[in-house]
This record gives structure tokens, C-alpha cells and sequence, in this order.
């Protein structure tokens, strides 16, 4: 009786471009102060897969402790263009990922500026076509438009990762309506990216239908960053299992849990 | 290093009245509509503990099935006085519950009408009042007011439980900030009941600094209750994780994750 | 034809206790600093009616200036009984006040602490009842508990004045939901009264149907109280028309403003 | 002293590409079902400037009695490119609007798609450049991403009208961040376009900033059209008066409007 359904029967695993992955839990390594704690952190938080910079962290220069750390973990390492300021430099920087990190995996972020550090969509989307092309398989950072979601989905990328709000805020999904138009349209997983702040932010993304998070602000600078990797890798399988649990309608008035008459419920 | 601390180091169980427990989540069985499908909905939950309606499922009558169940989890029983409009009739059913399951705890509601089935809070004070001088652990059920939740406090409740939406609405957390206040007042758990619909709202309960969090429509009456029963225990744990994990503030402007010039950042 | 309406046809004043104010704007004289801008700030809000607290201001002492300007104006004065904090000291002040006030109308405040400066309702319900035996017509400050609402709806009072936020906040209608529901079981006038900050708050308590707003920190200690008295009368105007207006429905998905098909539009 | 400035000493009229406007509204004729309302409404409202799709209403054909009303009321056109899905569509459209009307101005719309009538932007930052070389004063609808905002800006737009939400929602302004940051960083007008429902969404865009905001569906579509384009005229100024004036800040704690001790206020 599909009622009886319990989280194991009920989901499957995250699958990007082939590969599957049991945690939808993404954590960065941006923010990190020391390796021993972002140790920690990463495996408190079950991630599976990591982000690193590649223009902040050289895999042969002072970087290399990073790189050492991720694999030691087991974790797949995703670079990222972070500090790309448009789709050339971005290119770039993602064949010289490919060729220190034997991966063609690539997070896609090209920001339109150092103070907001929003995207810039437009060469975002020539990016992410120029790379496709390249045989990259690119996962790309984006603001929350849905249109833009489906562009750069036509574009050939692997998976959307729409912002929750700016990098580093805290603010959360500033725009739920949207991120649930992104998920209702597509049909690659939707990762949300950026902005998180604590739990619950992460169990509604999930809620709204997100295949997974991806998060390192909020661990890495948090207080306690172990803390946080663990608060958050639960808030994603809650936020995971209540989209998949079919929760009780909003009602606007109340709804005794049991009445004395009928007796429908036990 | 204060910032290595995990969950396992960082945290203290629930007490209340002496009485300590593990799980943080209180499930009811209002609304159940199985008794084998409650059963499992109650163990996916985690919970130590689980409230039952006396006036509604008579312990020597129909409802014994319910009580053989929650003695067979090995769940400590939580009679409550639903559906008494009056403190005279909620000290009634308080004291039968008393004799019916041997147990002085009780969940004091009491109900204004049962349109609204919102807490009428001058017939709770006078009922708790009278209930703790009989010698009963009283966890008081009322509205998010902070003023009465301070004299429920004041007439020795041994936890305070304000609603965060209407009984069965599914609204979540509709006054974070009057939650957030009780909260920074109390000196006994508050526990925060009624109105929860999906993982986030109870991530979200505990963020602001709740103690625990209780609710039963929102697991029973799920289309897939065991799902939503495992969700909101990791919601319960995301949520005490983060408000004690020190989550990073909320910035209005963006914060690169890390910089290219200072290096103060891995 | 009925969609022809307009504000004229459409409205009909505020009527409380028999009197009739074709002004649903009440402004407070608490928090002004200067009597000049006080005085401009009255005429630029468009109210009949202002709020004067008896115990900080005395007739015959230092407020003496407070009532002539009120007198001036041509303003319906409505003591209030605030930094009373219980039922007999809120009834004595009431008396004093129409003593020397000469009028039976009262805004009944009883503040349950100094700290959050929230209602006492277990105070208020009982000041209430007293009070209208003794021949008041009591507008009396709330909590935004629909029940304690309806309570002191009983008890006779001629308007319920439930808080958007606590004094002083400017964090708005903090519940919404709550305010819906007492409007749409009151008979009598409810008065969104405190809280509010900016013109898009006192529309808002109004589009929920409240029949009038009262406030007094928002104006007078705004950086200009004249430019936001102004505003307050025209968000109050807006909210009661928005409110009558029959607003478009909320829609998830997007609606043309006109097709290029079935021109079933202009 | 400052603090005695009232609306008229303190606000400036709205200028766009050197036309000065008393009225920061502007109704579109979108959604109207009948010209007669539709004239009742455009008065209510106070606008001075009006909106016409061109591609729907052909000024020599059935359209020919909308463009004369907007004469006969003395208002300025703005045709618009609604339901163009192409740079090109929305150019051509606009020189045909240019020859047919008389105007250079031009609300700029590029549509991605049916269902969601949501901006291209990418098709919409090209025709904007290629419009502005054609000496068109471009007023550029488009999502609320503020790095789009900027860029159309550089493109030498007149104005900048992001959505509150997607055309005809009436969800309101679902993120106020982007527009808060859109506007602290614009030096041409940003007009708030789609998606308002209410007095309360139109006076919250002008507290965050915005310069006018323009609506049709919420008028056209409501219940009683005149009504509300009175109710929205209200709150335009409300809104704006608020951004002027200088509102209180929210506070978490109380703050009474005057205490007993200190005397420093009245």
C-alpha cells in the first residue's frame, strides 16, 4: 500500500551527467580557514563532491594541501571559475581545470562584478555553450530566472544552479516562486547555489523541489562549522523526504487532528 | 579549539521535569487513520514520547489498541485534555487521564470553539494553576503571546507549547519573531505545537530556539506519513543543530566566498 | 453597473459607538517632541481623533498645551491608559481621565511589562468589562488572538484594537493570518493599532479589513513626521479601497494582460 | 528645519528622458473589457502616461477607439512590444508603433515564452542597444536581476522596469532585495512592472526605491477598476511620501512612545 512508503523505498539517488550520488548534500571549500576543521566539515556534512576555486587555489602551488585533502576524502573534486569576469576568462580557466585536475567536470560561475558578485547571464550562457561544446560536462551557477534556467538547460549543461540570493548573504531563498517555476520546467536536476544561511533555507530548497544544495559560506564561516555540515546535511535529506512525502495542504482555518462524532481516524 | 565542536559535543539532551530525553520531536497520534501505519510513523519519528486525546480514544474502550501500541514502542504516554472547552472540564479529563494511564503528565489544551480551535488562554492559566497545585507536569498548549507564555511559566507549567499556526492549518511558523521572544524569556523548554506542515517550518521552530517541537496532522494525515515522519526528525535535528552551531549573519551585500588578494582564506 | 463603483459610491465612513469619522486614520500624540510639528503632523494625517496618554500627560500640568492643541484642532481626544499595568490601575485612570476630559471614551491599555510593553489580556479582559459597566466607551489594545478578540467583543468593548507588532517596532502586521481572522468574525470596528512602520504596513492591515489604523511612533518619530503623516493618509485611503476594490486574484502561473486570439479584451 | 518638510517642499516630479511627471503612475490599457471603464479608470488612476500594444490594438483598425480616448484624455502613448518573442519581432514593432503613433517611445518587451510571459533577457539587452542607436527613448521591461538592470542601463535606456512578479500574478514584489539593489545602484528611473496585486505590493516598490511603478491587470481585471485605480493612486503616494520621509527603524524590542521618566518627548 503506497502509504506504507518509507524514505528508502520512496527515493532514488541524485544522477548528474551519469554519475550518482547518494548525498545531495554539495559542499564548498570557499570560506575555509583551517584544513583540519575543513576536514571535518567535510566529512560531517556527507558530501560526496567539493568546489574549489581554481584562480584562488593553485593544485601546484599553496593550493595543493586542498587537492591532497579532497582526494584523501574520496570526494570528486569540481572546479570552479569563481573570479571569472567573463565567458573567455572563465573558458580558460576551465581548460586549465581539466588539464591539473583530470576532470572534465567544471562549475560554471562567471560574475558580472566584485560587489554583488551576481552572475552575468549573458556570458554565462556563451560559456556554457562554448564549453558543452569542448566536452565539458558544466554544471552552471545562474540567477533565479526561469528563462535563463531554460536556456542555458538548451545550452546542454549537466545541471542548473540557480542563486537562493546573493554569495555570502545568508539571506536564503529570496525568491521561492521562482526556483519553483526553475524545478516545475526542467529537466536536469536544479541545484540551488548560493546565499543559504542555515537549515531550514536548505530544507525549503529542497522542499521546492531541488535535486540538491550547494553550500560553503554558510558551513565554513559559521561558528561551528562541524556543527553547521551536520545541521545541513540533515535539513537536505528533511527537506529531500518532505518533497517526496506528500505533506498536508495549507489550510486556512483549522482542522481538528480527530473529531468525537465521526470517528474516521482512530 | 571551541571551533571543532560537533553535535555530539556541543549539545545536552531535553529535560523536561527532570525527565530527559533524546529526541527532540513529540509525535502525536491525532489524525492517524492506521494503526499499523501509526506504528511505523511513530518509530521513522524518533520519538520518545506521544500524545493521545483521552476524550477521544478510550484506554478501557475502543482506543485500547492505541495505548497497547504505545506501551509495546516502549513511548511514554501524553494524555491531553483536546476538546475540553473549560478548565473545569480539562481538570476532569486531566484527572482521569491520571487514574486511566498512571501518569501525572498532561497536556493542558484548552479550546476557545471549534471553528477556530485556538487556545482560549484565560480558562489555560486558570486550569494550569490548578493542575500543577494537584501535582500534575503540565505542558501548557496556548498562543504565541509572550505575556502568556511568561504566566503559564509563572504558574509552574513545566513546559510552555505555543502554536505556530492555527490546529491541522499547515501554516508553519506564523510569528517568528513573538516564537523568538517567548523563547528569550523562558526558563522551562518551550515546545513549540500545532500548525507545522512540512520539514522546514520545524527546522525553522528550532532555529529560533525551541526546545522541541510537537505535531501530529503533519505526519499522520501526509499522504506518505512514515516518509514525513523520517523527514521531520532530520528537520528536528537540522534545526537544534543550527541554532547552536552559530549560523552566519545575514549580510545585505554579497561576500565573496573567498579573495584573491588577502589569502585570509585557504 | 456594479463595476462602474467608485470610492464615492463604494465606502461608507467608519462608524464607532454611534460616531460617524470619514477618516480611518487615528494619530497618537505619543513620541512627538515638538508641539509646532505635532500640530502639523495632526492636519497633514487627516485624523478626527487623536490618542493622548492621561498618566504622561496631565490636563492641568505640563500637558496642558497637548489638550488645547487637540481643542484647537477640532479633534475628538481618546485618553488612553497606557503604562497602566493592571485592570484597577487602567479603571482608575479611566475615570480620571473622564473626569477631566469630560468624554466616557477610553483606549484601554494594560502593558504587561516595560520590557516588551505587550498587553496583559487576562488584565484588559477584566478592565474591559468593568469599564463598559461603568457607562465607557472602550476601545481596548490587544494581542492579535482572535479569541481574546471575540472575548472582549463580549465583554461590550465598541472597538478591538489588536497590535501589528509590539510598540515602537515599525516590524508591521507581523501576522496576517491572525489579523484575517479576527476581522472576519468581528461586529464591531477592529483597529489595527501599533507596530506598523511605512505607508505599505497600514495598507496592508487595511486590504486585511481592518476599519482603521492607530499610530503614533510612526509618524512622529519618523525623520520627517509631516512627509509621513501625509503618507499614512494616503496608505490608508489606498489599503480600504484595495480592500472594496476586489483585487485580481493571486495566480501561480502568468495570465496576458490581453491575447492576440479571442480579443475578449480590448 | 528639516524636519518640518511636508510632500510638497520634499519630493521632486519624475523625470524620464527630459519629460517631467506629476504622476508616478502608469496605467496600461491591458485587460480592459470596456472603454468606457477603461476612461473612468485611466482618470482615476491620475496618470499621465498609458500603454497600448501595438501588435494587439491596431491604431487603424479595432484599436482606433483606444488610441483616441488616450487623446481625448491629453495622456502621452507608450506603445509597447507585448507579445514579441524576438530582438527582431520587438524592433520591427517598435518602428512600427514610431510611424504609426508619432513617438519615439517605446516600452520594450521581448517575451520568452507563452506560458510564463517572463522576459528574454538576452533578446531583450539586444534590441535595447539596437533601439537606442535608432534614436528610440527605450523604456525596458525585464526581469529583477540587477546585473541586467545595469546592463540595459549601459545600453542607454530611458528607464528600467523590472517585474515584481510574472505579468498578471498579482503575486506583488516577490523579491524586494533585487529591488532595493536594482535601484541603489541605477541613475535612470527604475519603474516597478508586472506582477503588483494591490495598494500594499505598489506602495512597498516605492519604499524600496523605485521612481513610478506601472500596472494594467491589477486595475483592468479587478473587481471594480475605478475603484482600485483610485486605491492604487493613493498608494503610489503613500509609498513615495514614506521613501521621502525617513520611517522609523524596526526594532526587535518594544520602545514606548513616550515614558514616564525621561520627559524628553511631549
Amino acid at each position: 500500500m503506497s502509504n506504507y512508503q518509507n524514505a528508502q523505498s520512496i527515493d532514488q539517488p541524485l544522477v548528474i551527467a551519469g554519475r550518482t550520488f547518494q548525498s545531495r548534500l554539495i559542499t564548498g571549500t570557499g570560506g575555509a580557514t583551517d584544513l583540519a576543521l575543513l576536514e571535518q566539515a567535510l566529512v560531517a556534512s556527507g558530501t560526496e563532491m567539493t568546489t574549489v576555486a581554481l584562480r584562488r587555489l593553485d593544485p601546484r602551488g599553496d593550493g595543493a594541501a586542498v587537492y591532497q585533502l579532497i582526494e584523501k576524502l574520496g570526494l570528486q573534486v569540481l572546479p570552479n571559475t569563481a573570479a571569472c569576469f567573463s565567458a573567455r576568462e572563465a573558458i580558460t580557466t576551465a581548460q586549465l581545470a581539466r588539464e591539473a585536475l583530470e576532470t572534465n567536470w567544471i562549475k560554471l560561475e562567471v560574475i558580472a562584478d566584485e560587489k554583488t558578485l551576481l552572475p552575468d547571464v549573458v556570458q554565462t550562457l556563451e560559456a556554457a555553450r562554448e564549453l558543452v561544446k569542448q566536452g565539458f560536462i558544466v554544471m552552471a551557477y545562474t540567477n533565479d530566472d526561469p528563462v535563463v534556467a531554460r536556456q542555458l538547460e538548451d545550452a546542454g549543461v549537466a545541471a542548473v544552479m540557480p542563486l537562493g540570493a546573493p554569495i555570502g548573504t545568508g539571506l536564503g531563498v529570496l525568491n521561492p516562486h521562482n526556483i519553483a517555476t526553475i524545478v516545475a520546467r526542467a529537466s536536469v536536476p536544479i541545484v540551488l547555489d548560493a546565499g543559504l544561511g542555515t537549515a531550514s533555507d536548505a530544507a525549503l530548497a529542497m522542499e521546492l523541489g531541488c535535486s540538491a544544495v550547494l553550500l560553503a559560506t554558510a558551513v565554513n564561516r559559521a561558528q561551528h562549522p562541524v556543527v553547521m555540515a551536520e545541521s545541513f546535511r540533515h535539513a537536505v535529506i528533511a527537506g529531500r523526504l518532505a518533497a517526496l512525502g506528500g505533506r498536508v495542504p495549507k489550510r486556512r482555518d483549522a482542522l481538528a487532528s480527530s473529531s468525537l462524532e465521526g470517528r474516521a481516524y482512530l
